[in-house]
């Protein structure tokens, strides 16, 4: 195109030198790369359309209590502990971009439609109690007092107050601003090559292998990335990589949803003051109020989908089962309606660290760190992340994701690259 | 801004000329205006955003027979004349235009959800068959055998052959190519000052008065236009425009719908051959197979709303009952949700024809043709409704069609204009 937004180096080009290169420009690589840039280290962060995928969808709730599953311990430790860094992390970008990220502390409402939901949520609070977690049932009184558009025939409400939310499309360009900014102001942080400073506006065809080492980015314009870490953070596209190490196996599916954005009528504000988490006839359904007058209702989970196609029945039930909860639904303004996929994997954990070396090799594969896998907590789980990466990059490995190891359900993993497709 | 495409006249130029004026790109007015070109007539159409108000929306039903009332027998004529010149307009469009605007004789299928429909569907018919019209019932066995997908609980169907469709999305593009093109090719047809030779990308603030007569428009970007006759046909704002007759009242309003497009996955196509036209325990809808592999879902009524805002609620129960007619319908791609206001007038008929003076003046007000307040039926009603501004023009007016006079709802018009409106 010729306009410096949109040129990529080419491959002529000499190849463009970082600290960190991070793969994939959804919220986690853009946490990531912040992370790493304020360590001192200067980043580039490559997509050729941030923040369009799974992040466009996402609702942003911070929600570790209410999205505890039976038998997801080690996950749960994770949740709880990026939500403990949100408060900062949130403060952190905010300051660091000058803008409002939407992070919210408003609580959140479990509710339940009928008497199995109301013992599904009851059977929940069980296990959310024995980790210590406080969930407390409110009279359904109770809860129309305090959102007094929920719908007087529902079965059961229980306060879950340490349940947050942000705005992952505003996250987004808080990061990018922050990015952007950082690099502008300190000179040793700007990268040569990239949109300002940071942003190389192509696609990863994989990775630059030097030996058993990764040495960087190989771009599907033909450009070059040279860098010390490369970070492979770009949701269900990572195992597309040319130049993965040999045997090292990601297994990531695509869990569609659609999620639906409205506009709540003045005489109707707020519709809710806090997120209301519904179970209706075994179906979950969220609505998540903004500080706008917008609310964001979601999401389905379909894995017969093969594009981001909007499923009709899919926005039919979402309609149909918030509606349920709070009538007034019905009379919002439907501004859009969106489908994404999630980047699942068949543990529901990320694949997030280096990747080790067979026992006998010892060590792992140098200059590589995945980040990948965060299926339905990618905007929770990302001041995890970025602070898990940051570490990583100074050499430290927290024992306690170990559950996490990229390479845990693959055979054992070599040094070798595998082919990777050179663009001319 | 400078460019042609969006530069319009100011009132230091010197007024553009032509026979006539119509004001309005909506389905009606570009019907009207090629056929006042193609009578031989220069023309000019005004409109700052052609196609875009109840034409984006409309599904393009050609259903004289289906959407006959009790009691509007003045308009079910009306209709059946325009249904009659519908072949011929569209071969005529497609013939100057040299594109495809989805004229199709599809048939339609009057089905029933429950038993309450199919008594009211069979009352209906009888009223159909005392008008001549052929409507026959169908067993849900021999709907079914035709199309397959119909949910097998219905009630009753009834086959409609009489009623097809178009494409109000492509038709206005079609008119379009054929205005230009004829503009263009016939140097005595382009207007000079207008783009493409008949385009005026400007909202007509008011008429231009001179004593008793019309003699053509004023333009919002302070331009005018001097034309031997204008038409007004600018749908819902026909009674905001300046210089109306004093005491006409054009008591139009917004009656607004709520309409989805979808898209059929491979393996369900054809969703269904015929139009299908529902009745859904009391509520109507309606499904329209378009060529393409896409579906048109509607129609809600809303006469609640204030602006294009789509209804939560109002997609809700298109989905609801679209699904209770052919289930499948949970399987398709929503592609588009859109509303937009259908201007109703008090008996439903359009306000069509010339103003005419009080009996003692005798006569009309020269220069000015009404065309508007066309409900549901603008897309239906746009090859009469040009048949009759074009025999108007020529001096004709048939008695057929005065039921519809556009001053039956007003005090006794004068010669006077009502206050215009200039800008500078």
């Amino acid at each position: 195109m010729g306009s410096p937004l949109n040129s990529s180096p080419r491959s002529a080009d000499p190849p463009i030198q970082a600290d960190v290169a991070v793969i994939g420009g959804g919220v986690v690589g853009h946490g990531i790369a912040w992370e790493a840039q304020r360590s001192g280290r200067s980043v580039v962060l490559v997509d050729d359309a941030p923040g369009s995928g799974a992040s466009w969808a996402a609702a942003g709730m911070l929600a570790p209590v209410s999205e505890l599953h039976y038998q997801e311990e080690d996950l749960l430790e994770l949740m709880l502990e990026s939500s403990s860094l949100w408060p900062g992390f949130a403060a952190g970008v905010a300051a660091a971009s000058g803008s409002d990220s939407g992070y919210l502390t408003t609580p959140t409402l479990a509710v339940g439609a009928d008497a199995a939901d109301r013992a599904a949520l009851m059977d929940l609070r069980a296990v959310q109690q024995a980790n210590g977690l406080a969930v407390e049932p409110l009279t359904v009184r109770e809860a129309r007092r305090r959102e007094p558009l929920l719908s007087p025939g529902i079965a059961c409400a229980l306060d879950t107050p340490a349940d947050h939310q942000v705005d992952p499309r505003r996250l987004v360009a808080s990061l990018r601003l922050a990015l952007a900014g950082a690099a502008a102001r300190t000179p040793g942080l700007a990268v040569d090559g990239a949109v300002e400073g940071y942003s190389i506006p192509d696609r990863a065809a994989g990775l630059l292998r030097e030996g058993g080492a990764v040495a960087g980015v190989l771009l599907a314009g033909g450009g070059r990335i040279r860098a010390t870490e490369t970070v492979v953070a770009n949701g269900l596209r990572a195992g597309e990589l040319g130049g993965l190490p040999e045997g090292l196996r990601l297994p990531l599916r695509p869990v569609h949803g659609d999620i639906l954005r409205l506009a709540v009528p003045q005489h109707l504000r707020p519709l809710v003051t806090a997120t209301v988490r519904g179970m209706v006839h075994g179906i979950p359904v969220y609505i998540v109020p903004r500080q706008d007058g917008t609310v964001v209702i979601g999401a389905t989970q379909r894995e017969d989908a093969l594009s981001d196609a909007v499923s009709a029945g899919g926005v039919y039930q979402l309609l149909r089962d918030a509606q349920a909860l709070v009538p007034a639904v019905a009379e919002l303004e439907l501004l859009e309606c969106t489908a994404r996929a999630r980047p699942g994997t068949p543990d529901n954990g990320p694949l997030l660290g280096r990747v080790p070396l067979p026992a006998g090799a010892g060590g792992h594969i140098p200059g590589l760190i995945i980040a990948t896998g965060f299926f339905r907590h990618g905007v929770l789980l990302t001041p995890a992340a970025a602070a898990i990466c940051r570490d990583l990059l100074d050499g430290k490995a927290d024992p306690r994701w170990s559950a996490f190891r990229p390479d845990r359900f693959s055979r054992p993993v070599t040094a070798a690259g595998t082919h990777t497709k050179e663009t001319a």
